[in-house]
């Protein structure tokens, strides 16, 4: 094998990958066990040549894949996998660094602080800090709410019933009981019905999967204080559009959270997986991670990101975020960010304005929550119907006891001709 | 910017490092905060082109890397991204698909769980076996600890004073209490010292981090199924040499484990992260992690790994799995294993034979664990002279209250040279 031709032949794959991936059906059109039915079921004994992967990946694998790059995939939050950062991506498998202490890989460590300052200051979050990289928000939420156990005492956490899941998930495993608060009826918090009792937490979230509403963070951190809670902040999605000055009113408040969280690998042109951690209280994280084992001592002065969070092994993951950031600059986040907008507010304009069709939720951002007058199965099989054509890939969620459509933008390579695609699909199945 | 032509560069990159990762320091020769304060402590405005981040890898952060891909790493324990799972990762990267239900990557999950089944029968495990990969062994033995205390009631966990400082993070986040069992002389829990009063789980270890000691894990068995206690062997370094036949004594009793955790990106050459969890009892994953919100529901009939583990969004990391398998195939799996023991064998026959120098553990794969005569200061002389002379990374543990140095060997670039080469200058830096 000669690592330079069949390095060649997979950047050549991926070069066409992304050429044509807005012509691959968007949702995969198999069923449950196919794929796997077409490979052996058993290694092979003797080494192939890694040719035969790649054939195999195009003839075997893609037809099961699910395009997250398709430009005309709007299902859950659309995201992309930028350029620089798939890129980046080959650099640190390369270099296969393994960051459970500062001195196992100081680049890796120092970079990914730095990172954690470029993004934040990008974001105009206050400086000072600590910032670094779990893999996903499940992680970075499990990981501030264990902080703010270990620093409260206490066991409960209280977010509103519009929060992500991944609160009751880490509030399981952490043997928290979560405390579900009413939200209003634009799916936000309503903090005159907080009740923090033994509060270790509040999940203030900005930018719900739902909806993206943003729960109304001065107050909550108002009774945060009032009460000794910690505050921790889930803008996973919509904290990137802080990029954008004009999108910061969502913001108002969070300079006050212990932690916040934002995935870079959503809405910030980052390849899976960079979830973003800040914390204002790096103590309270140390005291609930850092274990130092003999075997790990060293006389090194120097952060070791491992203590903030569960996992002590951490590959490179601030390669990618640094490459976007280098090749994209403040201005290509920028625009990317505001084209989403712009086309989520041209397609919600749409809605509006054909008879039949509803605007179910307010659109801060780039998501548009809407359905077709009539029954819920009927709007079902809108999004059935949508999805197994391949045309787009829609999501749903339910507001008020009703099935409501959902419609991401954010991947960098929609356009105004895949959103118009998409609408007029709605259409179409809609009058079946 | 140019896909292709970037793509190029990178991969002409990633060759000629490989090629000259022997000739670097191992550890890295800089201070805290030498490679942060070399960067700008701002991100740029507009963009820059893709060749200058290339540039400033070389420049700027290779100095600050330590070359977990030298045939002189010699620390911890050695790993190797080996070259299909490296352009493995830009192929996952281009997807970017995040599996976290079956319908947004089929061919990610079906992969995942064929590999799975693959390298289960590589290293001889039981047929059934449920299988699916976490980022680290940490969060393996954190989902395997969840598992076990949802299906006990329980909140003991039990294991060895050699287990590793996972079980302890992981026993902190859940709020179990840990329970250390006293080892043998050779470092092996002591079945006859177990008290497994109120134990959810016992984490038995097939090679500790300290000396690859193995705990009797037929005798621990024994004791779980009186006891209605999880048995969770972790075997994030060892497990992989079950891939030869005649290394398979230390399986001997994992067949009754309720869980298994093997790290493919330790000794399985394939780039971190991919740590590899199997369990007997998958529906007691589910119990512990399952939660469907309204956006997630679908009609499709088909698992979903993240409902055995605590993140919700899962990267492609089967890939890279499946192209190490393919293109090294179980003959190339075995050669690997088989010289990295044989140089472990060769060096510590060296170490036996010279005299000042003594072997203070059993070395049962490719770990020597060793010192020289004199005090403690002299051994960590002997360590730190090494290490900072960029000629080989060596880690040290304790045993019996002794300083003892580490010599892992399973990169798979190391040769005998390599070997005799850090031999050569342990003896140097011992007559200092």
């Amino acid at each position: 094998m000669s690592f330079r031709e069949d390095g060649e032949a997979a950047v050549e794959w991926a070069a066409r990958y992304l050429e044509r991936v807005g012509e691959l059906p968007v949702l995969a059109q198999v069923q449950p066990g196919e794929i796997r039915s077409r490979l052996p079921a058993s290694p092979p004994e003797q080494g192939e040549p890694f040719a035969d992967v790649l054939r195999d990946v195009d003839d075997i694998l893609l037809p099961g894949i699910t395009h997250w790059q398709s430009p005309r995939f709007f299902a859950y939050f659309a995201v992309s996998a930028g350029e620089p950062g798939i890129l980046a991506e080959l650099l640190a498998a390369t270099l296969n660094s393994v960051a459970f202490l500062w001195r196992t890989s100081p680049a890796s460590t120092e970079l990914e602080l730095l990172t954690l300052d470029w993004v934040a200051q990008l974001l105009g979050l206050p400086g000072g800090w600590h910032g670094h990289i779990e893999d996903t928000a499940s992680t970075s939420t499990l990981a501030a709410l264990a902080a703010a156990r270990e620093v409260t005492g206490r066991n409960v956490v209280v977010c509103s019933e519009q929060a992500h899941s991944s609160v009751d998930k880490a509030a399981k495993l952490l043997g928290l009981e979560v405390r579900k608060a009413p939200t209003d009826s634009e799916f936000r918090l309503r903090p005159d019905a907080l009740d923090l009792t033994d509060a270790a937490a509040v999940v203030a979230t900005v930018g719900t999967t739902s909806t993206t509403s943003v729960d109304p963070v001065p107050a909550i951190a108002d009774a945060c204080a009032d009460a000794g809670a910690w505050l921790h902040v889930d803008a996973a999605y919509a904290g990137s559009a802080w990029v954008c000055p004009e999108l910061r009113a969502s913001q108002e408040g969070v300079e006050r959270a212990d932690s916040l969280v934002v995935n870079a690998h959503k809405w910030l042109f980052t390849p899976m997986d960079c979830s973003l951690l800040w914390t204002s209280r790096p103590d309270d994280f140390r005291r609930a991670f850092s274990l130092v084992p003999e075997y790990l001592r060293t006389s090194d002065e120097a952060d070791s990101l491992s203590d903030y969070g569960p996992a002590l092994g951490r590959r490179f993951r601030s390669l990618k975020l640094w490459a976007v950031l280098r090749c994209y600059g403040r201005e290509g986040l920028q625009q990317r960010i505001r084209e989403a907008v712009r086309l989520a507010a041209l397609f919600e304009g749409w809605v509006r304005e054909e008879p039949g069709w509803d605007v179910c939720a307010p659109r801060p951002f780039s998501l548009v929550c809407f359905r077709h007058e009539g029954s819920d199965e009927h709007n079902e099989q809108i999004v059935e119907r949508i999805n197994r054509s391949g045309e787009a890939f829609l999501s749903h969620t339910r507001l008020g006891d009703r099935y409501v459509i959902r419609l991401a933008i954010g991947n960098e390579r929609t356009s105004e001709t895949d959103v118009q695609r998409a609408w007029d699909a709605l259409r179409a199945a809609s009058a079946d």
